[in-house]
Formats: structure tokens, sequence, C-alpha cells
């Protein structure tokens, strides 16, 4: 395929990175080249197929799985390397690969916070390459687009931070909400945000017709939020949810006294009018989850009572999509300098 | 079966009648002796067995459904009648029955709220009888436990309210709370809670894989909620699980800035500790639907950030059973002055 | 779009319409021109975009929906109408458009079978037009390519039968089972298939958490199977999964004495070989409903018992994929001489 | 609790076990006494209650886990020690168990065949003790109740034999049903059926919105099946449905041609007649699993097609009630010689 760039992906046998392959199997500009693992022993020294492990890419995907080489990355030209690894396995990587000036798309979340001080505690390791920390561009398409274009690391958002943070930054930087009050993230996730792995929390039997909150108050995603809105008076509680894919995040926020709901509602029509991936629901209609399932959308609706100035925003976001591979894709498409809706509509 | 209290169940066939069926056919010291339907045209004019409409009780209960009829009720000397039965319905036939001096539960929403005025806006009907919403006396078991022994009319509350007031109560009466800042909570519910009534909102194709809030600012538990608290600084925000049956609550409120970890312990525990039916969670054990699926309990947790003053409260009930049939059992077991549990464990 | 087919939907509310819009909004050689309804009433007058009813197409897709127009489809210059329309309303229908020399898929079984006598029974209506039920072209697109590319009238397939005649075809032609004892093919069916239209029988908390068969014996795919496989020595029972979308069923053959592992594999091997959308698993591999799922795919797999002779045959398709719109826009793309998978990728 | 017999339960922690512990705690006639592990590592040394491992049982069960102790269990007076345990832990602790002798209830398969020499095939060990396996009795209740009442060992049935054997064996015995063809049963199973350890096969993400079949003709409940039936010429197909709880199993039958709607239906009716826990669905209607979830019933419906000799048998159960935990308590309730249905109902 002349004319293509060439892409290659670190994990596509998780969730996200699977979705990063169906998404790649359908761009009209990059070839699929590469897929490596770095974790080797599951592999068993047999070399597998991607369609062995996964039978639904059968007739669609017949690459193999190599064990990963970062030269071999080099001399193939590969145009942009999406790590879609474990934390640890990604802050190993990552200085191998911009070593070897290969420009990275990393999907974890070992690249995301600016304060090294913070991955102890809330990732479990200390972070040795600071200074990659500094150069990292934070993949929030909408919001810093100009940055992500050059990119060389680029650290794409989490699934809960991106349903937070894009009905959030708008009204923040509109001035239209009041700083004096918390404000309350009452997030909920299906379960293929917990990844491939399984474990007794992610059991079927344990988890279809119930729902829970976990990780309260100690979700590694907070920071992350805190750190792109600038505020860390904001409380985040995710749950699970029985489904497989999508999020919804039902956000409470004061308004400052002066707010009306037609300065809600342009302030977010506004600032996504031309956004093509961030849909503004209209005249009270709220998002729902299987309005996004399998897509690279984020939907946002709301309801204001002007009286107590009380603000409940929705959104929803596919997190394997949005949250994780599609926006991962968006991204890649601003590196690349192509049209950003390629392969996601 | 002499010595046994004689029951009888209007809408018997609905969700909440049906487990009211189950839960009496255990019940070692009342007979399930009536069932009946005010919707006359589903019968379709045959007589028709409880099992030939839920084939779940074959071999269970034969008992026929029969039309209803006040005076029978009367003449069968039914000890309890319970109600569940649509809020118009409930409307109409309470009056009707405490004039043959038929003790009532009504699972309704029809008789919860004291003032008449809020009927219209949040019922869409106007109440014709203003002097029983006086007398109605309010089911939340544990509250209201002494009135409750004496009742002619018992409004069993509401599955939102009974997940939200038993958390909050004790720390308001407590004095734990600080007033100044909203009290948020976010629910969400199984599908049970919308009843037997096919919709596009509950069909099956539209809710799994999907999740959605819906009502928001306007779900008419809310009036019910705000009455019992004496407190109408407060948010509630339902959404739809794709389960059957459950609700978890998580409530997010601002503690006194006095307010340290082992007084909310203390207050809870020592709060419901000869309760039977609620559970306390502790050393930051958080309940989940599973454990209260199919029960009359209620479990109750917490994380609390002590130096921001930020408590989440979350609390479970299965909306079948504490939230709707069980306690209504439950509080016929007040009522009728036996062991309050019979039936229940 | 210059140099694109126009194309009409006729009911693109429902399950199957929808993914037929989703499936030609990324569609290269195909403009989505009209969507028009036959039910007026439900449109209550105003006129509504796709996006009105169905969120999900926000940003997507802004047509209108019409109210149906006979001529102004002939003056638009449709290239392809879909009905993706109930029973009764493609009966009455399809005539009036192949008057008008618009060429027609019908999603419904109003035209698939030859016998009109079979109608008043198995469809419950007398068939008005007998001719129109010899021109029409039944199409499974494997089996009836050459018949389809000149097609006016085109009675796309029943999801059941997609995924039972599939695997047989083969068998059968290839002379590999035996004719003594009959197939029997259990099925099981995804929700959607059942449309979306609210019931009692797609009641959320009917469904989830429980299954059932339905229909036995007296399925209206059934004679739609005997016909094309020229045989009724074969009994189908449906069942109804708690999903959403997909079909998995296993078949239970005879071979003959003579026939051998690889025999069976050679067979579906050769079969589908150049086939883009019917996949044969090796190796004793059996397909599942998410491997096919959102997709135009066939899978086929099977274990063989020579022994005995016993032929367990597993085929699975997205009900609402390969079982209606993606098959019916594959068809589309042999009727109108393009590349057949175009779209369907 | 004087008079009531004592019991104890080696595994309460599994799905099966915690089912034993929730119809105890109901069980006027029994005392649960005693629960054990055999899996010392797993409680790490800590002593544990039941309440800790399994929140649904605060409040209701106190009791601890305890290592197992033989010498113990005879000291205490145990009068049934249920067996919820793996294959592996049950074959070799059973006879430690019996020579202390304990009456013994294992829900394992261990001890089901008769026939030492398909243990290493089906079971992948061998059995060692084989004069165990002809001392055994197989505790399907309604079909060897006799034999049960004096029972050392009682080898609790399959979920899937129970489910097909019930059906099955007043046809058989009746002489209703043709040797000539094959038996056909295809069944499908919740999740629960495979037990409480996470794996690929279990994670939520893989099962929901799926469906499998696994293990044809290789399932280890297959050899179970015919020798209960005393005949091999019976295909049986598991399926995994996206449930936690239920099978059904669709059997196919060619019966002789003498064979007519009413005697089925007497065959059918009478057999189980008296039999509370057999319910025959009559007049075409069919059993569905959410009308046994949670119970020990096992329904029977069918469907016959006179002109062919072809029915097809309905059969329902909870995989983990009559399937497992259930049918053990009633079969413990027959070793006690009290009332069958006690602690059921």
């Amino acid at each position: 395929m002349p004319g293509r760039f060439k892409i290659a992906i670190v994990g596509a046998s998780g969730y996200s990175g699977a979705e990063i392959v169906t998404l790649l199997l359908r761009h009209p500009r990059v070839e699929l080249n590469t897929l490596m693992t770095a974790n080797q022993e599951r592999q068993g020294g047999r070399s597998q197929k991607l369609s062995d492990v996964l039978p639904q890419f059968l007739r669609l995907c017949d690459l193999e799985i190599e064990p990963l080489d970062f030269d071999e990355l080099q001399r193939r030209d590969i145009a942009i390397v999406f790590l879609a690894t474990p934390n640890e396995t990604s802050h190993e990587v990552v200085p191998q690969l911009l070593q070897r000036k290969l420009r990275v798309i990393d999907l974890s979340g070992s690249y995301r916070l600016r304060e090294r001080e913070l991955y102890p505690d809330w990732y479990g390791f200390e972070h040795r390459f600071p200074a990659l920390l500094d150069s990292a561009v934070y993949g929030l398409t909408e919001v810093n687009r100009e940055r992500i274009r050059a990119a060389g690391l680029l650290a794409n958002p989490g699934c809960y931070p991106t349903s937070i943070l894009l009905p959030l930054i708008p009204l923040l930087r509109g001035g239209l909400l009041s700083s004096e009050v918390d404000i309350i993230c009452d997030s909920k996730s299906g379960v293929s945000g917990a990844g491939k792995s399984p474990s007794s929390n992610t059991h079927f039997s344990e988890v279809t017709e119930s729902f829970k909150a976990y990780n309260v108050m100690r979700h590694r995603h907070t920071p992350e939020i805190w750190q792109e809105l600038g505020n860390a008076n904001l409380i985040f509680t995710p749950h699970l949810l029985p489904i497989n894919r999508g999020i919804l995040s039902t956000i409470y926020v004061k308004t400052k006294k002066t707010a009306t709901e037609s300065m809600i509602a342009d302030c977010l029509l506004e600032s996504y009018d031309k956004e093509p991936f961030v849909r503004i629901h209209r005249n009270g209609s709220l998002p729902e989850i299987k309005f996004v399932a399998h897509t690279n959308f984020c939907d946002i609706g709301w309801k204001f009572d002007a009286a107590r100035s009380n603000l409940v925003l929705i959104s929803t976001i596919d997190n394997i999509g949005k949250g994780a591979a599609g926006q991962a894709v968006q991204n890649m498409n601003v590196m690349l300098r192509i049209e950003e809706t390629l392969g996601l509509l």
C-alpha cells in the first residue's frame, strides 16, 4: 500500500489494542504494518496470528504477533507506535522508542501526570523518566490539538477523565461555575475498562445483575482530572456497570448566580460547534450510553435549576472508543496531519 | 390454618404484588387468603389463577384472582389488605377500604405526601382525600415503628427514598452534617422499578448494554425525600441500570468540620445496632447490589475524607424487597404485632 | 455526490432500517438519499429528522423522515428502495414500487415463500400478488448471486434461515448427509430479532437472566428453510437469548457412513473459500456470537463423531447484520454490480 | 438448638456451598453447625468468618470457616457433611469421612460414575476408591428415593443430567420412545455452573452479549447421562448463556409410531403427580428459566408432532438449585427421614 503511513501496535490482543486494529483496518490512509507484544511468555514461543487469539479477525487481519523489537520498528519506518500496554510496560518501553525517533501514542497512564511525585502513591511505582513527563503531550484532542500535532510522545487520556473534562472545561473557561462548592463526578463504567485479565471483580456471576462503587476517593484517574482542570475541589466516584462498553458521568456543579440556561447552552454549543466528535444534546434531551457505544463521540446534555444554580451535566463516551482507542486514532490523525475523522465515522 | 391472620393482595400479578405472595407463602403466621384485581378488563371475564398468569407459582399458589369487591374483603375478615396497584387506583380504592374498617398497606405513592398541593405537579392528579393524607402513616419501619403499629392506612415508602433516608436520617439527627452544602443523591435502579407494563424505556434491546439518567430534577420521589428529611436542599438524580432488581444510591454530603471517622461510624452503628434489616459495612467495606438482591436488607457503607469533610455514603436495597414488598411485609408484621422478621429472613 | 447511486429506505427507525443507515453512511459508492415511513400516524403530522428519533445519528444523518410517496421515489431516480417494514406493509407496498420500475430489497417475509398457500397459515394473511412470488429472487447471496444481479424484487432472507442454510446447503449438495434421519436445528437469537415494538416478551425484566424456547414447530421461518433446502425433514426450534444482537444455530445431522472428517472440512472450505462473508473455523475451533456481532459474517464450525456419523454444526451471524441489514446491503452491491464488500468490512 | 440435626459444609464459599448455607439457615429441623475448607492456603492463616468472604451473609451467618478436620467433624456429632468441593478434593476426602462413619453428600462428580475406567478420560484422574463407586447412591431424588434414605455416600447429580434425566426417564420407562433414532439434548446453562474461579471463559466482557457451545461431545456429564439412562445413543451439547443461574434443556426424541399426545401427557403427569419438585406444564405451555430461578423445581413441557412422531421436550432447573444445592438439601431431608420439602419452598 504505497502512500500509506505504516503503523505498529504493541498489545493488540487487549481490548483497546484490538479496537485500534478494527479502526485502522477501515482507515484509508494508514497501513496496519506490525503487531508486537511485550509479553513473550504468554505467546509460549510459538508464533501466533492475531486471528488465532481473537477469531473476530479471521479473514480481516492475518498479521503475526511478533516479540517486541525496538530496532525492527525503526527499520520498518513506522510512523506511529501505539502502546496498548499495562502502565509498567509503557513506563519501560516509551524511552526506548523515543530514543529511536519513533513517535508514540501511549494508552496507559504512565506519562499522563506531570508531577513525578504522584506516581508511587497513585500508580504504585517510582517514575524513572521525569524529563519525559515534561515533554509528553496530554492527548485530549479537542483541548490540545495544536500541541498534539507535533508530539513525539502522546499520553492518551484516561476514559473517565475524557468523560469529565470535555463537559467541564468550557464551563470553567467560560467563568460560569462557582468555585465555592466542590464539583462532584459520579461516573459509571462498563467492565471492559478493567481490561482483559480475569479476576473476581470481572467474573460474570459477580457482575451481572449487580452494581457497585469502587476505589472511592482513590481511583488513579483522580489526579489526572485535577491536573487538567487545574482544580482539586472535585470528588470522583467510579462505579462498575454490568455492561461491556460505555461510560456515563453525572456531574454536579454550582453555577455562578448570574448564570442562565442560555449562557450554559451557548457556552457548550459554541465550544463544540466545529468539533466532529463532541455532540451537544439540546432542549433537555440527555445522552445515553447506547447512543455512543462503538463510536468516538462524546455526548453532553444537562439539566439546570436556575433558582438554585444547580447544574447537572450528563456525558457519555464509549470507554474503549473516545475513552481509549478512538481518541488514540483521532490523535494519530492529528499527528499525521491528515483529516481528523478518517477511520472514525 | 387456624390462628393465622388472613391477608388479601390487590394487584398480585405485578412485580411487587407477586413478591408479597412469595414472602407470605413462607410466612408462618399469616394465611394468604385472597387475591383481587382492580383491572377487570385485563382478566377478560374468565377467572384466572395466579399461576396461570405467573407460572412460577405453579404448585405454590392456586388462588384465583377475583374482581375487586370491598364488601367481600370485609366479610372474609381480612386483617390486612395490600394494595400493589397504580397510583390512581390506590387513590380511589383506599377510602373504600378504610370505610369498611379494613387496614391497608398501600405500596403506591398516593398517600405518602402530606401536602395535597404537591399531587397535581408531581403525580399528575388532584388528590381528593386530604384528610387521609393526614392520617396515613409513612412506613419507613426503622423510623416510624411506633406509629406504624396502630396504623389504619400505611403508606409504604418509595424505593429510592428508602435507600436515601436510611443512611441520612441518623447523620442528620446526630448533627453531623453541614447544612451549608446541598446533599447530592445519585441513585441507580434496576428496571423492575418501572413496573410490568412494556414500554420503549423498558424494551430489552433499549436497556441492555446501556445506561441513562431519567427524570432529572423531576422524579416524583423527590418531594417524598424532602418531606421525610425536612430538608429540600437535596438534589436527586435517578438512573436506569440494565439489571432487574436493586438500587444503589451514592450520597454526597459535607460533614461539619468537627466530624470524625469514628463519630460517623458510631452514629450509624448505634442507630442500627438493633435493627434486623439495616446492615452497616465497617472498615471501608462497601455494599453492592448483589449482597441485598432478593432480601429485605438495606446495606450502608461510606468513605470519609476528614481533611475536606467530604463524606460519600453508599446504600443498597432490593427495590422490590426493602424498597417495596419486603418493607410492606415488615410493616404488616409490625401492624399485626408479631415478630418483625417473620417471613423475611 | 455525483456518481453515487441514490438509495431510499422505508422504515429507517426500526432496528434493521437503522442498521442499513449506518452501513450506507460509510459506503463509498451510494448516497443515502431518502427516508420514508409508511406509518404516518406515528409521526403525528410533524416532520421529524431521523436523529430526533434515534439520537445515535446526531451529526451523522440529518435526513427527514418523509411520508411514503411512490411517485416521489420515482422522480428522485432512486436506484434501490429498501423496505424495512412489517410483513403486511411490504405486501402492499412492493407492487406499487415495482409498477414504477423501482428495484426493491424487501427485508420482510412477504415475498420469500414461493407457495402462496403457505401465507395464511404461517403469516396470517392471504397473499394477493402470487405473480410477484414467482418473480421475487431469494437473496441468500452466496447461493443465488447470479439471479440477484438482475433482480427487480429481492426477498432478503430471514435471520434464522440464513444461519441454517449456509452451513447445510454445501453438505447437502455434496451428498454427505444421510436422508434417513431428520435434521434438527436448535437456534438461539437475541431480542432485537423481535423488533422494536415493546411487548411483555421483550420487556427487560422478563428477558434478563432468563431463556426460553418459543413458537416451537410453528415459527414462520420454518417453511422458508424447508423451501430453500428442498427438504421438510427438518425440525426447527427458536429460543430467545438475553442479548441484543446475534444468532447461534446448533444443527444436528447424520452423515452418510462413508463421510469422513476431511470430506466435511473440504466440502465447507471449498464451498466458501472465495466467499468474503462466510468464515469456516478449522481444527475444532467453534464460532461464538461475539466474533460476528456487528458484522456481515456467517461463521461456521463443527464437531464430527465418525464412529456414529454424528455431525454437530455451529453457525453464528448477527441477526441484524448478515441476518438482515448486512445481507441486504450485500445484495444491493450485487444488484448495483459494484464490489460486494463495499460498506461491509 | 436442641433436637436439630447438626450439619457441616466443606466449601461453603463456592456458589453451591453458599446456596446450601442459604437454604439451611431457613431450615426448621437442622442446625448449620460447621463450615470447613480444604483449601487452607486461600485462607492465608487468618481465621475468617463466612460473612467476611461473602458479605450477603452479614447478620445471617457468623460461623467461622475452619480448616478441614475429620476427627473434629466426628467429635461434633455431625449428621451430614456436604462436600461442595472440586472433584479432586472430594475424591480424596470422601474415604476419610466414611471411615469416621460420617454420612456424606458429595456435590462433585467424583463418585457419580460406577465404572472406574471412565475417570481418567472424562475427569482426568485415576479413581483410587472403586469400592466406594459401588456403594455410592446416585442422588436423583425422584428416581432413587428409597436407596437414598439409607445412603452413607450420596453422589449428588450433575446439573445438566438432572435437567435431562427427569423428563426422559418416565418416557423411556413408559416405552413411548423409539430406540432407532438418537436422542439429542441441546442444553444451555448460566455461568455459575462454571464455578467461582475467574477465567477468560467467565470474564464478564467475554460472556455478555455472546453465546457459545463448549465441550461439544466431550462434556463430562455425558457418561453420567448415558449411565443413568442405560443408553448411550444420546448426543449432548452444552452451551453457555449470559446469565448467572439456570439451565434449559431442549430434548429431541422420536416416539414410537403408536404414541399419542395424551399418552405423553399421562406418562409425565402420572410420574410426577406426587413429586413436590417436578412441575409438568400442560396445554402447550413451556417452561422458562425465570420460573425456576432460585427454586428447587424442575419444570417440564413439550410439543408433539404426532404425524412425524417428533417430540420436543423442554426442561428447566436452577443449576445451583435443583441442579446442585437444592437437590442436595432435598437428599439430606430424605437421608434424615424428615419432610422432603423442608427448607426448600
